[in-house]
């Protein structure tokens, strides 16, 4: 059969990657595919040193390449989000099939450029825009596609995995390890993305979207970051059986679906536990199959090549399909999306970690408890823990309780007198 | 668009699940797919009291359900060998597209089932038949589509690591734990496929060959069980920092790849070695990915079942696609299969675990490691057991070596006058 013409706009990381690939793996894709993908054309502004580009076009102008009548799918690799919607819209306007590692981009527009794709009848692939390399798109849309999916729940940031990790490992505080994830390339010099969790929430919007099959909302997630974790917090968690672990969450309920990313205490013998460094894992419950997990590399110039190569191999094979029979983008039909609404982070369940700095004077834990009590919160361990200063920090484990009343709680413990500084509060799940 | 018609044959564990799950997610399944899925027929010599088939016709006659002219898709789980070819084969010759869940038949028929339908230009689907609900050949056949694979490790028998976890969580015997699993079901009467490494092996070709694009080969597989292992072994391998899991282990190799099934001690931080129970995992090693790892249920209705279904609905979407873009059976095109040869177990080269047990008598120790040096095998530790009595057990562990050479080195151990019984060797992989 005669080959499929490729266009990669973006030379970075990720598109070098794609293109080394693309021609170190020629073959055994091939082998696979049962027809060769060439790249016939290269938009970017700059030549990338680790790619031998010989022998292929390369133009500034990646609109160029959007509009290349030779090409059949455009592999969006530029990041951002105008230029990069600007770009999947006139390629999806000029017939081509999209190919793109851009989660911001999905998470944000996701919804406008599927139904211009559906216009124009032409596929656009994202499974490089989660969790890296992992083939988790897939995995939920296509491999548990018989299953009510429950919820999920991942570590879908590498740089915030790799943080904790350390703080962990070395008892390290949190600035101290920012610092030298900037060092070693795997945090931004604005690492605001990362360690809030909007990296986190873009892709956590996506895969709720595949899981239960919802419009995107990213503007519906509720982000915490964790700059705010101590190493001490990190201490306290595995005293208890716990370690803390960045988790985005998205889980069905009666009332809605939640949408969630946060730092979250998980007991140390999870399989998630153990996802060390920048390793990236998304653990899916689905009514038949129960609990699957996928690990891998969530990031990287090959691991993202791989999954941006996985998908072109798939549009290839869906050429000649009926357009009805496709896998949907979002997993669901275009006309079968729920309504369901995306629940506030209030309405959410779980258990709490709670750090307080108190006066070390008597009356000050019954009162605290007390507060609890009356809110209906059951504790599951109070430890004053011991020290040498006037100013003691208590460490609270509750059972699961609605965010709500642990607000409310949280207000009358942090007006009490013999209570210093803000609650630290981390969440709680058994998973 | 009309719904697709299936038949169930085989109604027990498996065809139960199926036909319960597909009743019960039928809109979540429609909301994907597009269309319904309607059992048409099953096939089943008795009723399954788990499964209300009011309304849908069974017969005991499972030809019958292959040759119905009204059904698409024939779902084959009757399990075993020649009833299960003779049905599939029939429901090819009438043109119907096949999900089976029967690892031994793909194992050990499949490049003739698939040749089969090649001609009559059906497909055969088979995500069931490896690893239970986890969606791991679809992940690597079509996740892991730009990779050039280099090697795969899983534990994918349920039953052999159920027994190798209550082994070292309770210090039990193999023989007492493999009674428990019977008594629990998770054990058959006659354990031998399971604990002898014949199922796993089934599964391991199958994987093989969708990783490396070679035919199936079930008989070139090396195999070798788990009933062994003592308590004493499992606790040696702890106290060296590592766990015995029974693994399926692939490698491709410059002279061929290796196909093999044994018990294997792997370093307790390994993922893998937190794969607990009955739970399954499949660790693949891709040049561009790296190492990404696949986890979950490997049996049970539900689980299979959501596997099945995937598989169902993945054919329906190949419907309308040009032939030579579905994916391939082997996930490489019929004509590329490569013709590496399967390598001899005594090419493999790992690490080992010895256990010995050599009479107290000073010059022992000495003369077991001057074997090992003639052999040029490096020892990584060597450590004799406090005991009170005449005969003690002694643990070595090596560098890496080929297989031949630590067979030669274990006969002259042997056969050393104050070495009793024969060594005991666990192979040590760091994957």
């Amino acid at each position: 059969m005669k080959p499929v013409k490729v266009g990669i706009c973006g030379l970075g990381t990720v598109g070098g990657g794609t293109f080394n690939v693309l021609k170190r793996n020629a073959e055994e894709i091939a082998r696979r595919a049962g027809r060769s993908i060439v790249v016939e054309a290269i938009g970017a502004r700059r030549e990338n040193p680790d790619c031998d580009t010989q022998g292929t076009h390369i133009t500034a102008d990646i609109f160029e390449v959007a509009r290349n009548p030779e090409i059949d799918i455009i592999i969006e690799l530029i990041g951002g989000y105008d230029t990069a919607l600007e770009l999947v819209m006139t390629a999806i306007e000029n017939g081509k099939h999209v190919v793109t590692a851009n989660k911001a981009l999905i998470a944000v527009h996701g919804n406008e450029i599927f139904a211009a794709a559906q216009k124009k009848n032409v596929m656009v692939a994202f499974e490089a825009a989660v969790a890296g390399g992992i083939p988790v798109i897939k995995a939920i849309r296509e491999g548990l596609s018989g299953n009510r999916i429950n919820w999920l729940a991942g570590i879908i940031n590498g740089t915030g995995n790799f943080i904790l990790t350390e703080m962990r490992d070395k008892g390290r505080d949190f600035a101290d390890v920012l610092a030298e994830a900037q060092a070693l390339g795997y945090a931004e010099a604005d690492p605001t993305f990362d360690v809030e969790g909007i990296d986190a929430a873009h892709k956590l919007t996506i895969l709720a979207s595949i899981a239960f099959g919802i419009p995107l909302q990213f503007d519906k997630a509720y982000t915490e970051g964790i700059s705010n974790i101590t190493a001490a917090d990190v201490q306290y968690a595995e005293e208890l059986g716990y370690r803390i672990k960045h988790l985005g969450i998205s889980r069905r309920t009666e009332s809605g679906i939640e949408l969630r990313v946060h730092p979250t205490m998980i007991p140390e013998k999870a399989l998630l536990a153990n996802v060390h460094g920048v390793m990236n894992a998304v653990l899916v419950d689905g009514d038949a199959v129960g609990q699957t997990m996928y690990y891998g590399a969530g990031a990287g110039a090959e691991p993202t090549a791989s999954a941006v190569i996985a998908d072109v191999v798939d549009v290839v094979r869906m050429l000649t399909a009926d357009r009805d029979n496709r896998v949907p983008h979002l997993a669901f039909q275009p006309g079968s999306l729920s309504e369901m609404p995306i629940s506030p982070v209030e309405e959410v369940v779980s258990g709490y970690y709670l750090r307080l700095t108190v006066n070390e004077r008597p009356g000050v834990l019954a009162k605290v408890a007390s507060i609890l009590s009356e809110s209906e919160i059951s504790i599951n361990a109070i430890v004053q823990k011991e020290t040498h200063q006037q100013q003691v920090p208590v460490i609270i484990l509750t059972q699961d309780v609605k965010e709500k009343l642990m607000n409310e709680a949280i207000v009358k413990i942090e007006a009490l007198a013999d209570v210093n500084e803000a609650v630290t509060r981390i969440r709680v799940e058994h998973l």
